[in-house]
């Protein structure tokens, strides 16, 4: 069977490497051969909405799927109808418009911070005496790791936020003062089965995620976080892995934002799960049985952004797993992860520690 | 960082699904395209010992591995000097002659059935005086997986046998009673560090490995195991993956025969041990930092040989990892293998015991 992805990025690279032991075989479709994808499956080089790029990704393919949520809608609508294309499309489309995802949670009764759309100067004057100030003004489409947002904490600062991000459709979130931030991960087959994994706490810089970890117990938030990723399973009929991230405040989740794929806050379920993410994905999209999502112990994952690491010096340490994507270094791009699983949470936090000291240049 | 691969079966597979992480690229030399090497990496398709076959192999590499003892030692000369080749040349050449095997094995204070060279059936009936019956006629090379042996019990099967498998180089050993097989797994590095994974219990059926349970805990034979594996890397000034397979007789190990390269009775450290062998092995021949070999509960591997059972019906087991090597079935080949976890021996073997009554057809 052969698993078409649209993006080889290392979400793709590790889909792959999760598929070769269950026989799978992938093709993947992006800009750059050499991408992490590329260097281990054929790929297909072009633009995403390329018809033909698309129709020869999709050959022979028993199913495609994405692995980076700023895909346009378009190119998933020219997958010949012959092949099914999970997760599904509107889940895309939603993902795509922080306004059209929080729109979407205040009507399944996922809790969202205050916000309103704002088009021009005068509208975000208006958002802000409704919403008060500190808020974070954002571009609705195409932000990622931290892109397209600004921080407003008084009234001068509207007028340059909005000459910085503006001419683009915004939306004003207002500001929480969370205690953590973190993020729940599941799975629903095309059989309709579902898996969540334990949520993990989440750690950003810069606004790109520095380090997660898993298991964080809460129970009274656990079962709140797979309800609101159930509804979301249920509203779209989903397959396959979903994301929600949430900001803890006072005790209960109020939801930031989604992403319907494989997520980098979930890495560490590769060596610190039953199964991994990655297999779980592929399993939800393919009807198979999906696998087991308990942690198997105490896990840290530490993204490596920007330049690598001594590579010695981190395979010298017990149970640290490295994963590197083979992507060129440059200034705040993800290169690599590594994962640490230990028995207890304690010895988990005095490895990790270890490992930051060992990241320092 | 480049690693070529004579071979590329399912070891083969394993060893670049292992290297990927570590952004190693591999480049696979055997006789079939879509061998289960050839269908995740590139491959020159040839014979192991024509020389441009080898040569366009090597290109570019920064080191040559094998992942079958049968490369014929010839091939290994064609590498160019300029590319390491692990691990050594003298341990293929002694791994594939079962006489050469345990003649360095004596010399080396490694306790071996009794056992003489047989060329003709009347060096067999000399032989079968000096050691008694039953014992075992075999091929001194190119034998595997059970083939190429003949167990003699009575002086009427020595024609027989001799009819069956003489004309090459044969070797008697001695039956050995034994009460259970073993191996011993591990590695040294190009930097002289050494590791080894806990014993592994091994069930064979039809001269094929079924089986394997890990760790087998018996402190006094792990000391032994060790050791005699740390002679044998001393000999050969080794790098890489080392395997040895013991009878337990008595409560002593009797060395039955070595493998220099990874090997289907420690598949079971992808998931039940810290590092894997196929990890270690990369490690060890690029001159890493080896892995640490513990393993992190108590795993069982079972080969799926022949037909592929019920993918779904395994796949639906908690702590089940399937492997599947991507080749056609054809009675007696591996076709992949599935590995169990448990924290507990009596968890594991419960698992196993569901796992087995799911792989009857």
């Amino acid at each position: 069977m052969r698993v078409g992805v649209i993006g080889a990025g290392q979400l793709g690279r590790m889909l792959a490497l999760a598929g070769y032991p269950l026989a799978l075989g992938f093709r993947f479709l992006d800009s750059s051969a050499d991408s992490p994808g590329g260097q281990i499956a054929p790929i297909v080089t072009g633009a995403f909405d390329d018809a033909d790029c698309i129709a020869r990704l999709a050959a022979g393919c028993d199913v495609v799927t994405y692995e980076f949520e700023n895909v346009p809608v378009t190119a998933l609508a020219r997958i010949p109808t012959s092949v099914p294309c999970h997760p599904p499309v509107e889940a895309l489309r939603v993902s795509q418009d922080r306004l059209y995802e929080k729109e979407l949670f205040s009507r399944l009764g996922i809790v969202t911070p205050a916000y309103r759309s704002v088009e021009t100067l005068r509208e975000l004057e208006i958002a802000v005496a409704a919403i008060g100030l500190p808020a974070m003004l954002k571009t609705r489409r195409l932000g990622y790791d931290g892109r397209g947002q600004r921080c407003l904490r008084r009234a001068a600062d509207l007028a340059p936020a909005f000459a910085a991000l503006g001419g683009v459709p915004l939306i004003l979130e207002g500001f929480v003062r969370f205690d953590r931030e973190v993020s729940i991960v599941g799975a629903r087959s095309t059989a309709g089965e579902t898996r969540a994994y334990p949520l993990a706490e989440n750690i950003h810089g810069d606004g790109i995620l520095r380090e997660t970890r898993a298991p964080f117990k809460r129970p009274a938030l656990q079962r709140a976080a797979e309800r609101h990723l159930g509804r979301l399973f249920d509203h779209f009929g989903y397959a396959g892995v979903l994301t929600i991230e949430f900001f803890v405040e006072r005790g209960r989740l109020v939801a930031n934002e989604m992403a319907p794929r494989v997520h980098n806050s979930a890495h560490w379920t590769i060596e610190g799960a039953a199964t991994s993410q990655f297999e779980n994905h592929l399993r939800a999209i393919l009807g198979w049985p999906l696998g087991d999502t308990r942690a198997l112990g105490h896990a840290a994952m530490v993204n490596l952004i920007g330049t690598m690491p001594d590579r010695d010096a981190l395979l010298a340490l017990p149970d640290v797993h490295l994963h590197v994507y083979g992507k060129t270094a440059r200034t705040g791009r993800k290169l690599g992860h590594c994962t640490l699983v230990a028995a207890t949470a304690r010895d988990r936090d005095r490895l990790l520690r270890r490992v930051q000291r060992r990241l320092r240049p």
